[in-house]
């Protein structure tokens, strides 16, 4: 006899919830992979099916019963931890009611399908339309979340993607960056514009850079025998921990930007890839949160893809690939991947302007969603913000501004700080890495990286959930995020 | 209100079985065609989570009282058709108690397992000692849907793939083929001696086999925005009829093995593609059976892929992806497409001496499930049979003998039969077509295949499970199974 029959119940559902899952999501990544264009309304369909199963799995009845008698039986401290993150589950999916999630649904997939016509249109007052009731959802959400958390609504959202993390210590983090970022922009653009970069000249065959992604995915220790890499239309990290499915994609014109993409998405893949096994298909052996999983793509893509050392790695693996040019010479090549220059479009930002996006999106989103501010109100605070914080006119250019992402027209609310913490959050990690290792730099430079992941498998990757996002951190790197390390390595890489 | 509320309860069921069942689908394909090894272990506990669900919908309590009440509902012929045919489904899946699907689900794996290396091993002692529980299995389900359907045991089994098709038919059917097929083996044997050859002469590219497949398949008429071709061990037609995947596989030594693969699949798509959509998720929406498949598959490789108009349409398609060779001359390509030689192998054997490969089977299988010979007797029979029907020994030649499919290991009984059934239909149905449109050969010849596809999609394709296969074939092609059609289309192939 068990003397945990409660907490055993509720393993065993989320045993079956993975399982499950794991369905969902192949059918999801082959979505944007394989799937051709008339197989969508049926893949719909059983996607939809799916997701209401494993709805109904989340909000049985008994699970409530079982999550109270659990809190009394005799656990370990990982059960403990599991059972917290069980909990947290179990209380995203039961706060919000089947009506709100069939409205979210409703709302999302008609606000999404007219937004990939609004914004080539630059149709904002096409959008606002749509997107009232998308909002009014998100809103109702966050009220639900709220009241069940104690939380206020805007960290009641975020709770889903970065749980612990609330409005205080983003206003504090970002409120910090607001200040210097802007200046040290400028002084960056200063710099380099006293440094001549030679571009790549083209084509590049597809083939050549598909074999150059293997390649270097290799080098970044990214195991084929549990995942691959394919090509969808907007790259993603998906499938699951034994099977990852990266996806990349590919224009002739072009390849760095591929194969920074593709360093990214091997950051969060190597992560999914290295998740504890003991426990896997338990919450608490899950990636820790959006930030923590953006913190390991920005480990790879930036701290490390960008590194000097690294360059030197890759610049003979592209010669390789598209046969020997002057752009390819390390020092240039590092030049091309540190280019410093402010734009309309987050996704298409350097390390240094990301932020700026993210902070805006923030400051509008977090009233917007607590009900200060209404989608009328976007565009000129958009513009406003634009201006203060990177210089740009962005006045009836809504195609480029708030209409650029998809997150707002999918309900995707409360998940934009994450990509900044996560930025933040993996200088924090290399801080922590050359404390330790203060030989790192000069490692990376012969080309041993393997310090480098073992520092993240032991500290990042192997701990789950089991800790809080705050604990994880403080375990790994002595403190709580800190913002003051990503100044440092923005200063030191683009300044020094 | 609705006047059938128990037979609107079963399509609501089937509906959800049919979207569920998507995404099983979908990663059973993916599991062939894209899953890293070591992701296995993961897919297999997924998909049989998922295959408890699926049977735990199937063999809901509710079901019964529903398809009893449902009987008296006022029902027009389709939907009484579908009750059919979810009667026919839900009879299958409750007929066999959980226990036992554990044990037959433990035995597969372990037979199956086992076999992979006993086979190229030799093994049949081995084989024999894990095969005995699979078998004893398979006697003891279909002693149950022999106590459920009043059919004869063999008879129950052949039920779930070829509905309807008894022993007293197959008896009839294969008596018949039996006495010309070893006498027509020898005559083409004869014939085919006097005519040359010239073998085509490689490598051929992989790259230029999958576009020339991908360019047949177009000519086929597959609806690449509904379905994809990708490469697997074992080629087969999967995914959804919304969303076909096929798959074959190259080598680079010979192409006309995949190519002519290839066009056997395309039969199977085509089938799956133009299912009648209206009902589509309903049992009466899915494809009349096993043997029907086959005929589809079949009627694409052997009635039309080796039509001499057909291969003429071909040898330039071939031509423009290798160059130009004697092998590809159309005269010659056909007598390649047509050579006939005993094998020991099934899936090699031509389309004249395959139905002795199955005759065999059958003749071994069909007293093996009804209890009146042990495993320890198939050896002799084989050699027996083989002798008498192809004229070849097989004394010690286990895993070129009954080890060679995975059938067996894998609890398929009651299967094989189809593929011969489905040789015999093909040919019946080329022979309604001619009737109806004597010109068709000249029309083939002219390169117009709209004739054939446009029979078959009103004939068989739209039909889906509407009629019982004895009624569709009476319907489409005026009788029901008649193998004199195979034999005058073999005989007017190989002796005209």
């Amino acid at each position: 006899m068990t003397t945990t029959p409660a907490y055993d119940a509720l393993t065993q559902t989320y045993q079956r919830l993975h399982r499950l899952g794991h369905l969902q999501s192949i059918a999801s990544w082959d979505q944007a992979a394989n799937m051709p264009p008339k197989g969508n309304e049926a893949r719909a369909a059983a996607m939809a099916e799916m997701s209401s199963l494993l709805h109904g799995l989340r909000t049985d009845k008994a699970l409530a019963d079982h999550l109270q008698r659990a809190e009394q039986e005799p656990l370990d401290d990982l059960q403990r931890a599991n059972l917290r993150e069980i909990r947290r589950d179990w209380r995203s999916s039961n706060a919000v009611p089947e009506a709100l999630v069939r409205r979210r649904s409703m709302a999302q997939s008609r606000c999404e399908h007219a937004w990939r016509q609004q914004r080539p249109a630059n149709d904002w007052p096409g959008f606002v339309e749509n997107f009232r009731e998308m909002l009014a959802v998100g809103r109702e959400e966050a009220r639900l979340l709220a009241d069940l958390t104690g939380l206020r609504p805007y960290d009641a959202l975020m709770d889903m993607y970065e749980p612990g993390t609330t409005c205080a210590t983003v206003d504090r983090v970002f409120g910090e960056v607001r200040q210097w970022l802007p200046g040290l922009i400028r002084k960056v653009q200063e710099v380099q514009a006293r440094q001549p970069v030679i571009e790549p000249v083209g084509p590049f065959s597809v083939q050549a850079q598909r074999q150059l992604c293997g390649e270097v995915m290799r080098v970044l220790g990214f195991d084929f025998e549990r995942g691959r890499l394919d090509v969808s239309a907007h790259p993603f990290c998906g499938g699951v921990p034994e099977d990852v499915r990266m996806t990349t994609r590919f224009r002739d014109d072009e390849f760095l930007g591929s194969l920074m993409g593709t360093v990214h998405e091997t950051g969060h893949g190597r992560y999914e890839q290295n998740l504890p096994r003991e426990l896997l298909g338990q919450p608490v052996a899950n990636a820790r949160s959006a930030a923590l999983h953006e913190s390991q793509s920005l480990s790879f893509e930036m701290q490390l893809g960008s590194h000097p050392g690294f360059v030197a790695r890759l610049a003979p693996m592209i010669v390789q690939a598209f046969g020997d040019q002057p752009a390819f010479e390390p020092r240039n090549l590092q030049r091309l991947l540190t280019r410093v220059k402010p734009g309309l479009i987050r996704v298409d930002a350097d390390e240094v302007t990301y932020p700026a996006h993210i902070i805006l999106r923030y400051e509008i989103e977090r009233p917007l969603l607590e009900g200060e501010i209404e989608p009328e109100d976007i565009p000129a605070l958009w513009d406003q913000k634009m201006n203060e914080l990177l210089g740009l006119d962005t006045r009836g250019n809504f195609k480029d501004g708030p209409l650029q992402d998809v997150h707002w027209p999918a309900g995707l609310f409360g998940y934009f700080p994450c990509y900044s913490l996560g930025a933040m959050y993996s200088a924090q990690w290399f801080a922590a890495m050359r404390r330790a290792m203060p030989d790192l730099d000069a490692a990376i430079t012969r080309g041993e990286l393997e310090p480098v992941f073992d520092w993240l498998r032991t500290n990042i990757w192997t701990q789950g959930s089991r800790w809080t996002t705050e604990e994880l951190a403080v375990r790994a790197s002595g403190e709580p995020l800190n913002p003051a390390h990503f100044r440092a390595h923005l200063e030191a890489r683009y300044l020094g």
